[in-house]
């Protein structure tokens, strides 16, 4: 059985994982019979984005403890995960992605990532261990090849600034259709839009299921 | 075009809607080419859980605004929302719809249901628009029937107690597998176990896609 490390970065589109996304890559993932790992850092999320107002509230919330949510409770500190335990590891999207894995949100091409993400992933990046990222998740993957010396190649949607980003980073933008991926079969890195381009849950789901059986494909 | 409302009832299993059947609800009406309306009442949730520790936190959180994380901001306070305007009603399950959509966790058969809720789901019986409910959530349907003098039959998963409450409140309790819905003809309601007897989130799917599509083929 495939061991796939799913990495979280909260609940919630506007501060955390995107929920939709996780739970499609979760979805796919279990049709395929695949064993999930659901893991998220345990530190405090950059903020707390009212979802109904699109506000930052004044209130703290740790990034662990709200992945939680969407993993039913079943969830590792990403601290505590050895990339020789997995096969594969999946980065769904959402701003957390970019707020609470690393801070390109804010600070674009000069993210810094956070430590535990960084090491595992570096890991299964040096281990060849296929790594796929939907949605923003391809910067912080990005972020973290670059601080490894190596030249990604992942998609990030149509947005010139993300683009943009990507590309200072050392990374090549590649564009892609929301329901299909692109492959840096060099670094074996899969990636696809879901909703930098998605206009609802079923153009999401479509790439996302491409995306997951490939990443499958790639470990078996 | 079917125009569908998801009445959600917070954003996480132990506090509010159950993530998974919310969004697999979701995918399977925006497969089948429905519009959808999500919906929750705004009122603070009975309590918030740490889905990490499982313990009750101090904290206070509103059920439309969590909601809205699953809706990706896209959401009406239940109370703005006629019957008139909808084809078809589904409540997912998660404990939120025993804690926040009415109080069955904590009453049992005494349970009272938020008005909000109670007035647009009496509305649609009335009507005789087809019902959804997942989980525990038929719970909450069962409550509602009671209060408008209505027998209901409902499926709410194995657990003798959940039962004995349904029974309580003068419904009939129906037996289900996970992968299968069970249907009262009389007053239009689909319900399946979901999470209350799956496993995994493959086997709440199937169930949920079979419910979701009983739901549509009544609407039409």
């Amino acid at each position: 059985m495939v061991r796939v490390g799913v990495i979280l970065s909260g609940c919630g589109v506007y501060d955390g994982a995107e929920i939709h996304e996780s739970v499609l890559t979760l979805l796919a993932l279990s049709r395929a019979g695949a064993e999930v790992v659901c893991m998220a850092p345990n530190v405090d999320q950059l903020h707390v984005v009212n979802h109904l107002t699109g506000e930052v509230t004044g209130e703290t919330r740790n990034v662990l403890t709200e992945s939680a949510r969407i993993a039913r409770g079943e969830i590792e500190d990403v601290a505590e995960v050895s990339a020789d335990d997995l096969d594969a590891l999946v980065m769904p999207g959402g701003f957390g992605a970019a707020k609470n894995l690393c801070d390109f949100a804010v600070a674009g091409s000069d993210a810094k990532v956070q430590p535990d993400v960084e090491k595992l992933v570096t890991a299964m990046l040096k281990a060849k261990k296929p790594i796929a990222a939907l949605c923003i998740a391809p910067a912080t993957l990005a972020a973290i090849c670059r601080d490894a010396g190596i030249r990604s190649s992942v998609t990030i949607g149509n947005a010139a600034d993300a683009a943009a980003g990507i590309e200072g980073m050392g990374g090549k933008h590649l564009t892609c259709p929301v329901d299909e991926f692109r492959v840096d079969e060099e670094h074996r890195l899969i990636t696809t839009p879901a909703y930098m381009l998605a206009g609802n849950i079923d153009e999401a789901a479509t790439g996302i299921e491409k995306t997951i059986a490939e990443l499958l494909r790639m470990a078996r």
